[in-house]
């Protein structure tokens, strides 16, 4: 196949890399020159440009931007795209983008690979980052049977689970495990500078381990990020923190109590619990 | 010298282990037999026995117990500890072991060093564990000047940077970043647990990942530790609980406004601060 991929870089780029030893040939779209150097270099993809118009001949088209850029696509991005083309995206929240892609294209159908890592940028793809992985699927009423076909042959040779969900469903999910964390781990590290006590912050600033460290990592991510998860999960997100302010209410109260018998009941819970998110 | 350590679990294991490199006599006492063959096989300490009385001739000892433990020793430890030894712990909380412990032996003072790992019991326990760890100390007004004295000559010796501080200070620092995170983590955990829908729960447990492991991971440690934090800590840590309750109120408020703006400068501040305790 002619496969088109806007944007090398990480996720971008990984596709790239596993397409090519798929033998697809693969039209990868950068957004500088700079990048392109890059790209090039790396063999990001068999031909590699800043001009859209390479994806004229493409059958599918993987749009691996980040979410703004999905939200708000340039017009000769969107006039580039050849109309009997399957389009997908990668983005992290699904049905602001679904909404705005089937209108701007009829082959559209919206995914989420559950794959990444700390890098970014061209220099970061690799072959094998999706092996294995879980890659989401949110077919709608309105989303053609041969988009949802290709798009599924293309991740399964790739060696991905498919998982098919609502878009809906989809962006409740990733508010409880993604997008929440990322304000409690801001609202941690606010809570931890005492600024107004400067020895207990040098203290704790110090003693810090971690602990602090992973509760804390997402919270120290890209802030543009956050804000575009905000921006387009808001509803969930805000539902999200008031289900969590009742939980963590729930436990103040016992530590107010003194009620060690259930904090270790709840404790437990948790225990338990995490170990089915984390199998 | 003649040094004692009272239990061989991660912690006193690990210092056994590097005393001995030290060319100390190192006395380690265990709870069961079991434990006792383990820390043998590993040579953990030169003499390791379930019975106290080898602490004898012991000049210094390290208390590497469990907080519950330290909190309520027996009266068989308390009578073979020798009047004129210097005692120390190894406890994550100082204030109440310290009081419990200053009526209990004249040599006593508190210390906390600063390293760990996920591995426990007699089989954790390794030789670098405390290379270039910080390990706080929190002499009284009524510490005896030989403790300080010669505890720190022992923490230099093992490589480690000591930081001094108070109990009461050492206990609201780690409030903040060691158990605040326990309980904020173990509330994620909850309202991930979306058992009213279970559709949504399974697709939130297939697609959870490193955000959610990294910020999740301590409210799925031992329930044991937390139920002893909070019991010891309580008035701190219910504190941070609060402090924290308003730093998400902000977040929240922002985000229900759409101050993108503000929430951008909010999230870059935290990116910004976080870097300072994970240096």
């Amino acid at each position: 196949m002619n496969i088109g991929i806007v944007g090398l870089g990480l996720i971008g780029g990984s596709i790239g890399l596993k397409l090519q030893k798929l033998n697809h040939t693969v039209y990868g779209c950068v957004n500088n020159v700079s990048n392109e150097k890059i790209a090039i270099n790396r063999n990001l993809a068999d031909v590699i440009s800043c001009d859209y118009r390479i994806l004229k001949n493409c059958e599918l088209i993987i749009l691996a931007l980040p979410i703004k850029e999905l939200m708000n696509p340039s017009i000769e991005l969107i006039n580039s795209i050849p109309s009997n083309a399957v389009v997908t995206d990668v983005g992290s929240i699904k049905d602001p983008i679904i909404k705005k892609w089937e209108k701007l294209h009829p082959g559209f159908i919206g995914s989420h690979p559950m794959a990444g890592n700390e890098n970014k940028g061209a220099k970061a793809g690799e072959e094998s980052l999706f092996e294995n992985k879980v890659w989401i699927i949110t077919p709608t009423p309105t989303t053609k049977k041969r988009s949802i076909e290709k798009l599924k042959e293309l991740i399964l040779s790739m060696n991905c689970k498919i998982y098919e969900t609502f878009p809906e469903e989809h962006d409740k999910a990733v508010s409880f495990i993604s997008h929440l964390p990322i304000f409690l781990s801001s609202a941690l590290i606010e809570t931890a500078n005492t600024k107004d006590n400067q020895s207990l912050l040098n203290l704790s600033q110090q003693i810090s381990s971690t602990g602090f460290y992973d509760t804390s990592r997402v919270g120290g991510g890209n802030p543009d990020l956050g804000v575009d998860l905000a921006k387009n999960n808001q509803i969930n997100i805000l539902l999200a923190i008031n289900i969590f302010k009742d939980k963590l209410n729930e436990l103040e109260d016992i530590i107010l109590k003194k009620d060690w018998k259930l904090l270790k009941k709840k404790l437990e819970e948790s225990r338990q619990l995490r170990k089915k998110f984390c199998e």
